[in-house]
C-alpha cells in the first residue's frame, strides 16, 4: 500500500468540507493523484445508511447508530479507501473513526473501550498518517451554518468537541490540531503545510 | 423481567413462520399473551436495513452485513423485545443470534469468536430460555419454497445448516432440535410439547 491516507475531523461548521475542496484543487495543482471522500454515505450502501441516520436522527438507540455508522465504514474502506490506497493514491476523508469516538463516545456516551474495540474490527488496525482536527468553539461553528442550537444540543456539541480534543491529546504524533475559529486563508494556510509535510516524508 | 423468550432458527423453508403463526394461535388459546417478531426488520429502522440487506444482498462485504443485521438486532432489543418482556409477555422471535452465527459465521465465514463478542455487547447477555431449530435438508426447504438453488448456493445453506446443528450441540439446554422435514402438524405437535415445558417451568 503507496498511498497516503489523511482525515479530517472537527464538529459541524469547523469548515472541514471548505478546506477539503481547496487542498483537492492545491493537490491536483501539484499534479498528485487524489481522492476526496467523507463518511458516513459515500458508497451505495453507505448513502441508504446515511438516510436512515439522518430520518430517524434522535429516535435511534445509541447502539443501533453506532452500528450503522460503523457498517457504513466498513463497505467504505473495503469499496473506497483501501482501493485508492492500494493505488498509490492520497485519500482525504471527511470525518473518519475520531467523529465516531467524540460523537458516539463523548456524546452519546457509549462506552468508549468498547467502540475502539468495535472500530478496531472493522478498520483491522487501517489508520491516516495524518488526522486533522479543526477546532473550533460550538457556538461559532453553528453560527457560520446559520443553525440556531437548543441548550441540550449545544452541551452535547460541547462534549463533543471536549472528545475531539481529548483524543487529540493522546496521539499527537498522528492528529494535528487546527484552530478553525480564524480565516479560511489562515486555517487553509496550515492544513497546506502539515500535508506538503507528511507527502515529503512519504516520498 | 417476568416474561418468556423463545427464539426460532433454521434455514429458509423449514416452516418457522407457518409454525410461528400456529403457535401464537395455541397461546393466545390459552388467554397467554403474546408477541411474534422477526429479525431482520421488525422495527422502523429495521425495515430499512432490511431493504438494504435486500437490495444490496451477494454485493456487501460481509462486514458491513453483519453490522447491519446486528444493529437492526439492537433497535429490535431496545423497542420490540425487551418492552415485551418487561410486560410479561411470551414473546416469540423468527431468527435471533444464532441465525447471525451461522449465516455470517459459518455462512459467509466471519470469525465466530468475534461475531460472539460482537452479538454480546449488542444483547447485552439476553439470551432465549428456549430456541427451536428446525432442521431440514437444503433441497427440501428450497423445494418447498419453490426455489431452485445453485451449486454455490447450495453449498453456503449446507454450511449454515451444519452450523446451527454444530451451535445447538454447544449449548443442548437451551437449543432444541426438531425434524423439519416431516409433515407439518407432526413438527407443530413437538413445538407445542416444547413451548408448554418452558411455560410450566416458568409459572
Amino acid at each position: 500500500m503507496k498511498g497516503i491516507f489523511i482525515s479530517f475531523e472537527g464538529i459541524d461548521g469547523a469548515g472541514k468540507t471548505t478546506i477539503l475542496r481547496l487542498l483537492e484543487k492545491y493537490l491536483k495543482g501539484k499534479n498528485l493523484s487524489v481522492v476526496s471522500t467523507y463518511e458516513p454515505g459515500d458508497t451505495l450502501c453507505g448513502k441508504k445508511i446515511r438516510d436512515i441516520l439522518e430520518q430517524e436522527e434522535n429516535k435511534l438507540y445509541s447502539y443501533t447508530e453506532l452500528l450503522l455508522y460503523l457498517a457504513d465504514r466498513a463497505e467504505h474502506i473495503k469499496k473506497v479507501i483501501l482501493p485508492a490506497l492500494y493505488s498509490s493514491k492520497i485519500v482525504i476523508c471527511d470525518r473518519f473513526f475520531d467523529s465516531t469516538i467524540a460523537y458516539q463516545g463523548y456524546g452519546r456516551g457509549i462506552d468508549i473501550d468498547k467502540i475502539k474495540m468495535f472500530d478496531n474490527f472493522v478498520r483491522s488496525s487501517l489508520l491516516p498518517e495524518l488526522t486533522i482536527l479543526f477546532d473550533i468553539e460550538v457556538e461559532i461553528g453553528f453560527k457560520r451554518k446559520n443553525i440556531k442550537l437548543s441548550e441540550e444540543y449545544k452541551l452535547f456539541f460541547q462534549r463533543v468537541r471536549k472528545g475531539f480534543l481529548e483524543i487529540a491529546k493522546q496521539e499527537p504524533q498522528r492528529i494535528k490540531i487546527i484552530d478553525a475559529n480564524r480565516h479560511i486563508n489562515d486555517v487553509f494556510f496550515e492544513v497546506c503545510r502539515l500535508v506538503d509535510k507528511i507527502i515529503k516524508i512519504n516520498k
